[in-house]
């Protein structure tokens, strides 16, 4: 995979000391707030998929189908536009300009993340919600790398 | 440390297997959302210790002194919030009443820990906040118990 | 009913005083905002039970329904959350270790109507619903007797 | 008082029945939401006023003082807005063009209200937030008198 | 046009200055923002109208077609309810009494706007949707007017 | 100025037709809205430098102050996370892989055009907040380019 390839160059880098100067700046920045998001759209889009509509006409099953496919629409549109602001917060926030050195490829990969989060609302795709995954777990990675950790990559589902 | 001692306790019960039943229902509930939030907290409040008023009477120096100032106790207030927020999501949609058999102390625990997000509030007290990152320890422990799990405390700063 | 005969001990128990250290702290807590959100749904509830979905193919009364569906649920939502919040600002920062003693199933009241407010979200359901707004009631009464008063549980509607 | 004599002549004026159509449209109003924010921003503005700067050049007192005095300012400010939204919410959703008859002072008595949130914002003014109180209270006899009912006049501080 | 003749009329009046002391008070008023989110509720609306519900018991075009009309209904309801949040700014905090000699049909217009906020929100009305955009624009016609200035109106759709 | 010699440059270019497939998508969008709360940002800056703290120890003129500076502190921030907020939606739904033809420095324009407003944030400088007006102006000139029009830039204040 593309992520894990780029990874393990990233790893044989130097690792440039970068002093934070966050917003806050408290200087806590966590992927894992994306990933935990990114997991819940997932979620919603599996169980979307997997909702099956009541065959006939009784009101009552209907309505319960539509109150559930409902709120379950409404939760992925949440937690991808959480997904949208969690990643933007490490882009405009914690990556710093003598970052792009390392990753040249810093603003594309969050473009395309942030994107994702979009076609994640605007469809129901499993495919979608699975390339948010990987793109979750790309950045997860460059974030640790330039920490000079290596955290893994542990999903809470 | 006691929550290392309560911990060691429930390894050694069995695990008892819960379904998910969450208000989503998304299924994805995951700790590390109130410890991101926990350490933003005794962050900001060791900022704000070490925050050092200027002598004399300069208005450009108070006004940056208190632009700073301000900003990190409405930044400390918010993330005791979302502290305590998620928390009490874990409370109130994850555990279950089959829960209470191997946690009897899970509603004191999960008090304890919402009043501490408060103390955390009112004072710039740096061992109030230490005592919540703690109780967000413990609630870690309980949780991934629960899920026969046995994930780290990672935190990121 | 349970709560009123709860309620007729409590009065004979002696009112201890309390002193209030909320989190505002602002001292001003009113059980009536997490009753208007409670009622708001079971409103709801009652108006998605009555709402008749239309008969045949015509596209705009499908959409006028569907409109209609939709904005019941997210209300319904919105309101149980809202009912949820109310609900656990009572808990964790009203209520004192000193109440225990008169309520000592404060924890697992508030646990279980916390709960209710998830269960209207994830159903239509009126008996649930009105569960909630008992639930409700007997957590005005336990507030208004911690405090030496007595008022009447009127609802807006 | 101006109020309490407006009362009275609506008392004696025949009740309008009036359909309630509204923005939810759950029919659930109550002006308790507004009085409830309103004693809140009384309560801050007492607070800020009875608030001691420290004395000397202590920085852990003046740390302290300073993190008490931006809190309560907040809380103000976030509780006067929360007064607006709720006096507004009656009178775009639930006051009508029939309403107006029975109420033809109903626009300016709202506007005026709305103009003391804001007021109770900038100023720490005592005097503004008895005025706001006031205020709320007139609106409290309006929508109970519109509903044909006599609610009185209850607080929670 | 209504609004058209009734701001030739106001361009012939006198402009009165008036000192801004608006609730921030930072000054900055601009119908714009409100004038953005009408027309987005007017775009919302067109495309549920243009919806076209599938053919047949296909279940996935179903769930396509669902999460499509369920997500257009709540960024109707969101962009309406900001809407009527923008223009009740406007109305509260820069509209001063001084200018209900220019204006003295100013609560009755900014009241039917913002119940044109609600009847887009409770209906799938392009006629409703389009009135709330002749609304925006005479609010904005008085606004600039009220500033001595003559801005045009345009779109950004 | 930069800005303008771009403008010009990319008036000469062939307006490429880009199909809107934004996030809502209703298709609206206007950097109107950056722009109005990025000269909040600019106006609540100006006031805060021109905030004159009292002399002497009048405990009332001084809470008046702190209650003054507090809340310009706080919507100086809020607008800016706002401006953020803003240019961002613009950033992630509105421009696409088709415009970086066009705009070779799209990603580097908004990068730092969202630092900025975290400059404006953590420091009272005007320097900053006029550095912020022209970076929301550049970006109000690529947005019309794109789109084939010319709209000039007119401030509110």
């Amino acid at each position: 995979m593309l992520s894990t390839v780029l990874s393990e160059i990233f790893k044989k880098l130097p690792h440039e000391k970068v002093h934070a100067h966050c917003d806050g700046p408290c200087g806590v920045y966590d992927p894992a707030s994306a990933r935990i998001a990114a997991e819940a759209v997932l979620s919603m889009t599996k169980k979307l998929i997997a909702l099956v509509p009541p065959q006939g006409n009784n009101s009552s099953e209907l309505a319960t189908y539509n109150n559930t496919f409902s709120r379950f629409v409404a939760i992925k549109e949440e937690q991808a536009q959480q997904t949208k602001k969690e990643l933007l917060i490490l882009w405009t926030d914690y990556f710093k300009p003598e970052h792009l050195a390392t990753f040249p490829d810093l603003h594309d990969t969050f473009w395309k993340a942030a994107k994702l989060c979009s076609a994640c609302k605007v469809n129901i795709d499993q495919g979608k919600a699975e390339e948010l995954m990987q793109a979750v777990e790309k950045i997860h990675k460059m974030f640790w790398q330039s920490k000079g950790r290596n955290d893994s990559w542990i999903t809470a589902s």
